[in-house]
């Protein structure tokens, strides 16, 4: 029997359109024209301006023939340019891709050919090294544009065509941009270290980032005008979405180029930052800096923290700083946090132990994802609600990626029966709330950046003098973990820790690095496996 | 050429899943299970009693044989069944209509017919007149669920084959609810008076409800845990969306079946209400409650009003009794509010004649609207933006409704050229803000309830001594507006206003019928069309 609500009720202009976070700029240029969106050093622009310049960007782009489905790459620090491609990109039907500033060159140049990049904008700090890179990739070379930051004297090479002013001076500021033909296309493209061999390619999609970047200005309870500050790197998952996020709310963006302590302490007070995102290394920083460089904050400030949960001691000097501290887990594949601790009134009477326990708990979804569970990943049944039976935390909902660029092997692999497999280990509390125990991957987080242990061991292995090695990660007061290297050496080899750290320095990016070397046999099973909780005790112990 | 992005990036279960707003709730029960959802005079349900009870009403209706597509009528005050309809309907795959209590029995059994209604749920206060209309209706009966609320004693007949506690007491709590197959799915209905003939089915889908639920949230700064107190009707476009709004950020509802003054102080003060929501009349009965009735409050409530700007005196007022008042435009045909005055705090420093002004413009869209603009309706070319010039305003967006049921024409007509007509003529100022200045479709908006002046002069016109008629909005400090009647009788006849105003209470719903009535030549144009807009200065002159 055909339901009265089956026909003569389809999709018009009028009420359907895809969803699209670019949507979000053009309502706040037009209902808060003259607040400020962006300021950076002594720039400041209005939404008007925000706006105008993204749409110049854009009309830039898509006359050099950027359009739907066209990679373009940038690597820039939390700067302008950066928060307009996030929309200028868009709005062309292309697709940006935020490159890490502190890979090496091998991996730009791979990532570079893997992107199939068009157009590449570069922050002029970091022109020499993508130069390098630029030289190594495969593939035809992108456009190149140069980004020179009045607010930061610097002496890199120009290597592009044009410089960023010049170029969106060249596009027309009234661009007729559309939203895209589907909200299912792709947004961004955000690579991901993994744990073997090359860089995956995380797609997001219009409508995730319309949903998550909502779903930020939800969890976090932000009110209209809020203060951002840029202390998260907007190369991580577009900045954990927060780009788009702060056009919901006419909020402004506060610039950092880099986390210092003082910069973070000024920009707070001076500009009355409401909210900033950062690895626990982010406040580390703020509690470190020397007291004359520290401010007297006459309001509360919410600070979103990820990668590892915040320990007790940091917990109370934050709130004892003026700071309330939420703790949001996530990945590059679910758009930065999709999962909040949400903190619950009455655990505010715990003792200060017990609501650090609570605090450590990565939580519960995001409304906008759909489900979240720890599953038995081999029969993909949910393990019990006992905070004990180990599982692989599980994910699925709208905000979860369009899968990995050009690699449908890994995608199908991530999305096997129905559920995104975050790779990570945790246990399901009675209440609903999923906790962390252990990587299943081998990754070190390191001041919030991912290192894949097994592409410092594939390093190491180049050593001629190396037989054997395991990188794991140890605690660290500052950065939560670093990489620590296990070495059998070849026999009648000799080798110091401080020759193996140089090797290394000449053959990856400095910060994954190992910090601490042990010359020793590896501890085996009697498959001759390597037995890394073994090894992470021992370097915890070291 | 193709894309890297057009292959391998399909959706998956892992990825994609339809917007729904019944899994607010899902994660609500989750997340604060034992915060009160619900409070209804000594009633309280938790979030996981109210999705129990949901699941329950749900299991109960599935088990009746309502599936995707079938309509689930209510004709209910605001009590708990009525936010557990929001829930339990749509977790079926079923669509809510939600009844006007105070239409008319024929207009009632039109409703039943049209909407071809599988089962009813009625509320033992308006049993009788239900009982009347279901003798009227054409096509098949409803299967009928009486409510008789605990908390209200009634003596309305039971006209049902069971009771509503019964009724899901026989649900599952544990219910395999799915979210819809797509999330343009119906999800309600919602009838509106319309200006000619009878009423039109406006139809929500799970993506509108999904988007304005959570729109509201943003649009009202909303943090977690608010608590809304029901003054508006929950049959007015589904409460504007706010049942579903609650469950994202776990918030408290206060039911309230009657919109008494000592009823609103007495949950203002005692539950600390936070928001609440109303036509200008409500403010009026907040304002005009005896002394001895009013509350001291501690904190600020915000208030949300629709249908009229808010007058100058009364902002004043309301700013002192500790409300801060935010005017909303919208249309059934907008899941209600998709419009807001968004407030400049500049503005603020204004003297309050001209922030009244500044307040009495409908305002800007919601984030969840995509574009609203004024147009002229013949070429669709927007008006220039000079505060001036007459247009019909136009909106467009994903919660802008599916269509009317069974009405393609009415549907088509009103998307003519990719954009909803609201029937609403104003102007677009400078500043981006419409401000409406006269209804083009003939409404009188009288205490919050839409009365189509066509339809009051229908049942003039039977009357058999009117020769002709014309009914106008007269403006009128508590409703709003009443309706005004001019008559020309028929010659040699004599009626009084009384007589009149007997014979339209006969015929139509009390709300309905005009207060006053003029007897008079009407003025008409050289072509013998009826002048109203002299009628209406007549109206407010006399």
């Amino acid at each position: 029997m055909t339901s009265p609500y089956d026909t003569g009720l389809a999709k018009t202009e009028a009420n359907y359109q895809p969803l699209t976070p670019t949507s979000f700029l053009a309502r706040s240029a037009r209902v808060y024209p003259d607040h400020t969106a962006i300021v950076h050093g002594n720039q400041r622009f209005s939404y008007t301006e925000f706006y105008a310049r993204s749409r110049k960007l854009a009309s830039a782009l898509a006359a050099r023939g950027i359009s739907k489905g066209d990679t373009v790459s940038v690597m820039l620090a939390n700067t302008p340019p950066m928060l307009e491609a996030h929309y200028g990109v868009p709005m062309t039907g292309g697709v940006l891709n935020t490159m890490n500033t502190r890979l090496d060159a091998r991996i730009i140049a791979f990532t570079l050919s893997h992107a199939e990049t068009k157009v590449l904008i570069v922050d002029r700090e970091y022109s020499a090294l993508v130069a390098e890179a630029l030289a190594m990739m495969d593939g035809d070379r992108p456009f190149v544009i140069d980004y020179d930051d009045p607010e930061f004297a610097q002496s890199g090479p120009l290597i592009g065509a044009t410089e960023y002013e010049e170029f969106i001076a060249s596009g027309d500021e009234n661009f007729a941009w559309k939203v895209p033909e589907d909200e299912w296309d792709a947004i961004s493209l955000n690579y991901t270290s993994g744990t073997t061999g090359n860089p995956k390619g995380v797609v997001y999609h219009h409508r995730g980032a319309y949903l998550l970047g909502q779903g930020n200005a939800i969890t976090a309870s932000m009110a209209k005008h809020p203060v951002y500050l840029w202390t998260l790197p907007m190369f991580h998952c577009n900045g954990w979405c927060f780009p788009w996020t702060m056009s919901v709310i006419g909020g402004t963006h506060i610039c950092l180029r880099q986390v210092r302590a003082k910069a973070i302490w000024d920009a707070l007070a001076d500009h009355r930052v409401t909210h900033l995102c950062g690895a626990p290394i982010v406040m580390s920083t703020i509690l470190g800096a020397p007291d004359e460089d520290k401010r007297t904050l006459d309001h509360v400030v919410e600070f979103f923290t990820a990668a590892a949960p915040p320990p007790e001691a940091t917990l109370a000097a934050m709130a004892d700083a003026g700071f309330n501290v939420t703790h949001l887990y996530g990945l590059t594949e679910s758009y930065g946090p999709a999962v909040v601790n949400d903190w619950s009134a009455a655990w505010d009477e715990l003792p200060a132990s017990e609501r650090a326990a609570k605090k450590a708990r990565q939580g519960v979804p995001y409304a906008a994802l759909d489900d979240l569970t720890v599953m038995d990943p081999e029969t993909m049944l949910r393990v019990p609600a006992d905070g004990e039976t180990l599982g692989e935390v599980m994910m699925r909902g709208n905000v979860v990626m369009k899968g990995y660029l050009k690699n449908p092997t890994a995608s199908d692999e991530a999305f096997r029966g129905g559920w995104f497999h975050t790779g990570d280990l945790g246990v399901l509390h009675a209440d609903g709330y999923i906790q962390l125990k252990d990587r299943s991957k081998d990754i070190i987080i390191s001041g919030g950046e991912n290192i894949s242990s097994i592409e410092v061991e594939d390093t190491l292995y180049k050593h001629p003098a190396v037989s054997a090695c395991a990188v794991v990660a140890k605690a660290d007061d500052k950065w939560g973990e670093t990489p620590c290297a296990f070495i059998e050496l070849k026999s009648g080899q000799s080798v110091t820790s401080d020759d193996v750290i140089e090797f290394c320095r000449q053959h990856m990016a400095r910060f994954k690095v190992p910090r601490h070397v042990v010359f020793t046999e590896l501890p085996k099973t009697s498959t001759g496996k390597i037995q890394k909780f073994k090894l992470r005790d021992m370097a915890n112990d070291a």
